[in-house]
């Protein structure tokens, strides 16, 4: 048994996974539903002969894509991490990744362990519809000021109560709405506007409700501060539209220390 | 009647189309089976309740996307060419999009009057597979040299036989395979590694093959003068394989004068 395993023999592996999520019904499994994490156990079930469960950092809805969601799982005896990635990419469909797996001590659990979120989300910004941008990116035609982007992004940074900023029924079941951001920034590349936000942790739906307002309020002409007066209601109808699934991408996962200073396959 | 229509009071109008190929069995209407003049013809009668032909600028293949497709029409009487392209695009399914309409001599042929067409192929190059670059481009795990691909297609610009570097079929029945190359790039941005091919005209799978050859001839070691000795056999089977259609996108069409010259709906 490998030291610092402690867990009846059985290794603790986080696997790095990156999704389209267009096809797929969320990340979490569900009956009669495809998921990301039905299709990973799926192929973990056909290579392992047996049943295993993995969990991941973050749900994700519908729609939603990751470029690093990072769930863990654990198995029997020591397997080669290579080879366990190439196996299973060479049983999941096209549209699911493994880029990468680690070893990891038997405490760190993909969801618990995780310290920041980052999520980016992609507005296509021309005055013509992309059939590229379709499932990629939320289409906005008029022509939009990132710098006014930046502007509303800079007053929702720091610890606040977002309950404006969630679907209303996660604003009643959750234990507490505080959450904190720690960084947001906007960018452009030609057509395209790259919203980053990062934070301790997101309520549901909370960066695609962050997302709409934002382009809400640029709409109605309103100033950026307005944001405040939508924060503090502590009321979701204060907010903008929630911004469309296919626009949202989770970026990358934070760990202390981080995935990259573990035993990697790759 | 307008002036220089002289077409028995029917306009001639240019459309520039952009295309996701995923989901169409290629450019070219066919029974049963979904098309993108199919889709566009199915919109246009919608929306003018008679039926008219669309004449495309070139033939793509199932799977290939579009950039700057172009095709042309003749309508009835005056029509606003704005109007044209948002009724068009209220119509047809997201994965086409109509970007612009222009009025064109009666005597404008969107594949006869082309002057040039120029291409781009896409591929992901990384050690792992992108669920994003899935059906956008092909995937090559090796790193690929860019300036061992520079290299070769230098040695195919200008006027050649292209036999070599076509479907079988079509050296046999095109009436002569003689083509001119008048431009090759390749470019690396990040992961991914965009070739441009511009020439006259093309042979069924050009693009592709010559690609393919490209690719196979780096894996295999070979100098790049080696395109040399496939472009003189005048023989398929001295090439390479033909790269996936997902990889390729028809970038531009040519014409002297040039359509941004005409009268525009944006």
């Amino acid at each position: 048994m490998e030291t610092g395993s402690g867990n009846n023999g059985r290794n603790r592996i986080a696997l790095k996974i990156q999704y389209d999520g267009t096809n797929f019904a969320g990340s979490q499994i569900q009956k009669n539903a495809r998921t990301v994490q039905g299709e990973l156990e799926r192929a973990l079930a056909i290579l392992t002969k047996e049943n295993h469960r993995i969990i991941f950092s973050s749900r994700t809805d519908a729609g939603v894509h990751a470029l690093e969601q990072v769930a863990h799982l654990d198995l029997d005896g020591t397997v080669s991490l290579q080879r366990l990635c190439i196996a299973l990419n060479g049983i999941v469909e096209k549209d699911v990744s493994v880029v990468n797996a680690y070893r990891v001590p038997a405490r760190f659990h993909a969801r618990f362990s995780a310290t920041e979120r980052e999520y980016i989300y992609c507005i296509y910004n021309n005055p013509n519809r992309s059939p590229f941008a379709r499932w990629r990116a939320h289409w906005a035609r008029e022509t939009i000021d990132v710098d006014y982007v930046r502007a509303v992004l800079a007053l929702i940074e720091g610890e606040a109560d977002f309950a404006s900023f969630c679907k209303k029924k996660s604003a009643l079941t959750e234990r507490s709405t505080v959450r904190r951001i720690t960084g947001c920034s906007a960018e452009r590349y030609d057509d395209m506007l790259l919203i980053s936000i990062r934070g301790n942790a997101f309520l549901h739906n909370m960066i695609r409700v962050i997302v709409g307002t934002t382009l809400w309020m640029y709409t109605q002409g309103k100033r950026p501060e307005y944001i405040l007066e939508v924060l503090t209601s502590n009321d979701r109808a204060a907010a903008g539209f929630t911004a469309p699934p296919y626009g949202l991408y989770l970026r990358k996962i934070y760990y202390n220390p981080p995935l990259t200073s573990m035993n990697a396959a790759f």
